[in-house]
């Protein structure tokens, strides 16, 4: 069993999921989190309230035989409801399918569910508060120090598999080897940061607006968004520049947040009457992008999911991502058992243009969502892309490639999506939607979908 | 007194000349070095033996009234000499016009001088073995262990100013801050390293090749150089990559080594007799390229030189984009004054670009000294421009725009250079280059200056 033992840093969304099926597989799993047991003790995660579970995730979760489970917790959104600044309301489906929609759902309720699972299973080992300082990459030997008792102490296992987020420590082991392992990395910050807040639910639980949607209230250079939970309530998501007369730092008086928002999101201010004390209490988060590679060291250290991809929010795939990674890790491990130095390099291998393929995405839907859901062009571009979709079961947009595709890998469906977005986009210029030929339209995009991807 | 002390971490060539000037202007400098005094116990520094100096480096010296002490120290390089594998030598000078050239400077000996000067200023206090742990950037405050002490002590300043090289912890201090700083950093390795070897002195300290030339040997994929010491020596640096059949990680035994130079580098092998020997006593060293933003925060901490811009040595200008980093921080202070918040900002608006135009640079030179070198339209190319700057005194090619006009900033020389390079490979495409008519080119570069950059 010496070659069975697998240390995992971060009892996240992705360790958890990541215990759970090399538990299945027979290993002996450790998952280390350096938080207390967020089923028992409250615990601020500092990230978002809820999330957008899609296709690749549910694939993944499906895998581990917690699909039909997780659904339940599940709230369907069919599209993005856009609210103007004059108040009207515009709904644009995600897909013209109907069975093609993202769920909001509660990362707190789904990593508990996840722990469950986990904890259920004799050979997967939780340690809570036990906060990794290091790891001996050639010696798959973690240090944690337990935050409750101090105790320092040594964890070593066949291998060790960071997925301990964005700020990574496991990683952090691997960039202090820059000589030995060449290791590329680079994270960039938005000027732009987001800020949570509450749409409470209406009377009876029901939810205020409505219900199966992700909500946006675009504004050009920053924009709101809201997604529904089960108790009726929404979260609200400010994405805001940092600087400039508007930015966080300038709304510093409850005069200037009162003033800012009744000028600009004033169809929300009925359903937020706290939203003033909530903007002061609630902190403002950063968005960054990560890169690195290698995500490997000696086949006994590795890095997946945040840990070596994070990404900004506005694709909905962060969690989609790293569950996908789980999902892939797991499908190689059926060719290569547990040889971790041709597996970890076969994941890296696969997987680094697929995560760097989502992470460009999400920077261009940042821009997307702010500026040209409200572009003619754009709008036009959706309507014939819904027609399509209505017409002809094999076409999908480019969101549609990410979202509802798990089989087609991130970088294919960027470098397809991309090209389909050009033509259509130069198909619709000046010409009334009505008046274009789908199928002509259908069968260029079939030819540009033989074309070899250069 | 209280907005007048500096402290400065890193008393490598930056953090050394940046002392002498801030000394000259009154501060009161504590500059602390990791190692101990060069001076006095020898200390491997880890990097290159020695360097090219030219005419940015020199206009920083200047200005701290050592220009003319350092150019006793080095060996003009007029151009790079050629080696093909046949054993022909083809002399390519750096430019047309007499004067410019770079220099050959020994890092340990030009680093002893800057010492030198700093410890006789006596508002200027050296302290080695001074290894900085931590900054702390609201206050100024970094925190030192003494390396032969073990004490740990923290010096304060009104700014703490890091020139601690690539692996800089000033930089580390502030990359800690993501949220706050929105700091972006980029690290990026080039899948070659670098090994140094010797060629020894010839009869009474003689140079074995030409003295004042930058030698090159370039193999398509690898390549070596050589820089003249004053001692008659040279300082032999494989270029070559960690990989492949015949990288690095593959040249594991004498009789591979061997093999490998006899098919190489067989002109060579006479001059340097010991070098199989050499070749495993010394260490093989990584090549890489750091970006960063901010450089700033809170008008308390900076970060320059390598800490803020490491890059590949081939363009031979880091220490010299360090040494202008010095002079530009120094004529911003003319301004300025001890503004520290006002100096930092426009100190790192107005060099990021700079930075990383130059980094840029010494990769393209990274190819093209390895390939094109021995490239027909290239080589013919280089024979218009020598031309070009024979017959015109304002002609500059990109490789001088970035050597030789030190008040050019370098993202101009990159724009501008890289338009020049290609109206001239162009020009010289099947056509004899003594056919050219020079007039019309020097119109047409003419017409190119005066386009405004996009």
């Amino acid at each position: 069993m010496k070659n069975k033992k697998i240390i995992i840093v971060g009892a996240g969304l992705c360790g958890t999921l990541l215990a759970i099926r090399m538990g299945q597989r027979g290993f002996e799993v450790h998952l280390h989190e350096k938080r207390p047991d967020m089923r028992k003790e409250s615990v601020d995660a500092g990230r978002s309230i809820n999330l957008a579970l899609s296709s690749r995730g549910l694939k993944a979760l499906a895998k581990a035989g917690m699909e039909a489970d997780i659904r339940k917790s599940c709230i369907p959104m069919r599209g993005r409801m856009i609210h103007t600044l004059e108040g009207e309301q515009r709904f644009s489906p995600y897909s013209g399918r109907a069975d093609e929609y993202i769920n909001s759902v509660s990362r707190w309720g789904l990593n508990v569910q996840l722990l469950e699972k986990a904890d259920e299973m004799e050979n997967v080992k939780l340690f809570f508060n036990s906060h990794c300082q290091e790891v001996d990459l050639e010696h798959a030997t973690a240090t944690f120090r337990n935050s409750k008792t101090t105790e320092i102490w040594q964890d070593k296992g066949a291998v060790v598999i960071g997925t301990d987020g964005a700020g990574s420590v496991v990683r952090r082991s691997l960039m202090g080897r820059t000589t030995d392992l060449l290791f590329n990395y680079s994270q960039n910050f938005l000027r732009h940061g987001y800020k949570e807040l509450t749409i409470y639910p209406g009377d009876g639980g029901s939810h205020r607006i409505e219900k199966n949607a992700l909500h946006i209230w675009p504004r050009g250079s920053f924009m709101i968004i809201a997604l529904p939970n089960l108790d009726g309530s929404f979260t609200v998501t400010m994405f805001h520049p940092f600087g400039g007369d508007y930015g966080f730092d300038a709304l510093t008086s409850e005069e200037k947040v009162k003033d800012f928002f009744e000028t600009n999101f004033s169809t929300l201010i009925p359903h937020m009457p706290h939203y003033v004390e909530e903007y002061f209490k609630n902190p403002v988060g950063s968005l960054g992008t990560i890169k690195c590679y290698p995500w490997q060291a000696y086949g006994k250290a590795l890095v997946m999911g945040d840990a070596a991809h994070a990404i900004v929010p506005f694709y909905g795939q962060g969690m989609n991502a790293s569950f996908e990674d789980v999902r892939v890790f797991d499908d190689l491990m059926e060719e290569t058992g547990d040889n971790w130095s041709v597996l970890f390099e076969r994941f890296q291998d696969m997987r680094v243009d697929n995560a760097n393929a989502i992470a460009d995405l999400a920077i261009d839907n940042f821009h997307e969502m702010q500026d040209k859901v409200a572009d003619p062009t754009f709008v036009k571009k959706r309507q014939l892309e819904m027609k399509l979709e209505q017409t002809f079961d094999d076409y999908y947009s480019k969101y549609s490639l990410v979202t509802f595709k798990p089989d087609m890998p991130y970088a294919k469906a960027m470098e397809l999506g991309r090209r389909q977005d050009e033509l259509l986009l130069k198909m619709v210029e000046g010409i009334d939607v009505e008046a274009i030929d789908l199928n002509k339209v259908m069968d260029e995009i079939s030819q540009l979908h033989s074309t070899p991807v250069a």
